[in-house]
């Protein structure tokens, strides 16, 4: 069984296009600088539903030992930095999920 | 492009594991019951990390009309009736993906 990561970000009050523009760009280098993410899907929410979170990242990885190298990385911490400032609240999990084929 | 739904869990206080996996059991069934679902992931936390929700659903969807068929089906309707009563808190957002394939 392999480990999906999902976490949910609550914008603060203010945060501009610009600076979610700068952290999807942020999002967008890390498939081809940590291999252990297998699958990796993140994007603004679309506003189709009421009361929804502003922000979503899903990540597939072979383990918990492949979420902790992909937590760790720098260019991944350095997204954080980024983020950081601009979240209100974050929700988070991580389930089991087949092997890929 | 393409639509994944996400829904993040808190259980109220007390919730079982029999109740989870009540839970569990309704939303396996899902898939072959509506077509609609094009991949459906879920399951408890696997309790690697600090501060996360309780359980997670990932449904991966065509657009958002293909949302709205999930949403309003019995079926799924009826798995919601056996999971409202355990929601101390909920956390979701809908975020475009690449069609597959």
């Amino acid at each position: 069984m392999a480990l999906r990561h999902i976490a949910l970000f609550r914008w603060t009050d203010g945060v501009t296009s610009e600076q979610v523009g700068e952290v999807v760009d942020g999002l967008s280098r890390l498939p081809s600088r940590i291999p252990e993410l297998r699958a990796y899907t993140f994007g603004p929410d679309l506003g189709v539903s009421d009361g929804t979170y502003d922000f979503g990242v899903v990540a597939d990885l072979a383990d918990e030992k492949a979420l902790t190298v992909y937590r760790e990385h720098p260019d991944h911490q350095a997204v954080l930095a980024v983020m950081r400032p601009l979240i209100a609240d974050r929700a988070s999990v991580q389930i089991h999920i087949a092997d890929p084929e």
